[in-house]
């Protein structure tokens, strides 16, 4: 098997190394010692939560298996409180891997977006408001701990 | 936290457990003890394939961490397949919780699509040509056992 895909290069200073360093700010969801959730600040829907492993992987090939448990099982936490915080049951979970598919940030970044496949990518993205976005984390952030 | 969404029912008539059970037939990926993955017969693009645990369960909320793992293990496996056979990089991953967010066959599946997600949902989705599904289920079948 071709090793290409199974060994990418991983670059230290893309935006989420930076985030999970503490050197770039995030509205924080969740954390423990392999995972990190934080919002999107270009929510593709109200809530929509990014969901990482603390290890350096760019894509799921290179995530090991052990990583990939610990982000499921905080993507379970932070999806069970946006059913709670939005009162809505849809959740749409994605993860793009490489360029080609769309992949702009290339730490490996599992999307929980409260919405349908059927609205996803009729809006246009855009930055959101962070005083909003921090209000969202802090409502989030306590629903997993209740 | 509410338990609505950690237990929800599970219909053992869904079309996915009849596949599990072998009642209908599908165009097999590769197979173990704890997951299945074989073509969806809906193309969302060409190679579209559908990663299944064996263990009853809706959605993310109902999967156990270890049926969760199995199922990672076996999409790195499939990603692979995909990409040697089709010899591009991009694969979206996505799955679908709850019919508000557009799940239509309530037992957890893992989408693995070689596509952009600037591209998907661009294309009607239609039934594939059976032949051609089983062509590329061999392919793949033989990229994961090379």
């Amino acid at each position: 098997m071709s090793e290409q895909t199974s060994a990418n290069n991983y670059d230290n200073d893309n935006i989420i190394a930076k985030i999970i360093r503490g050197e770039i700010p995030c509205h924080k969801v969740y954390e423990d010692d392999k995972t990190l959730a934080f919002m999107d600040i270009m929510p593709q829907a109200t809530g929509h939560v990014l969901v990482v492993p603390k290890a350096a992987a760019v894509e799921l090939s290179d995530l090991a298996l052990e990583d990939a448990t610990a982000v499921i099982s905080t993507a379970k936490k932070v999806m069970q409180a946006q059913r709670e915080v939005f009162n809505r049951q849809g959740i749409v979970q994605m993860q793009l891997n490489h360029a080609e598919a769309g992949q702009s940030i290339f730490h490996y970044h599992m999307h929980l977006i409260p919405t349908s496949i059927h609205e996803l990518g009729k809006h246009a993205n855009q930055n959101a408001d962070h005083s909003e976005l921090a209000q969202l984390a802090t409502q989030l952030a306590a629903a997993i701990d209740a």
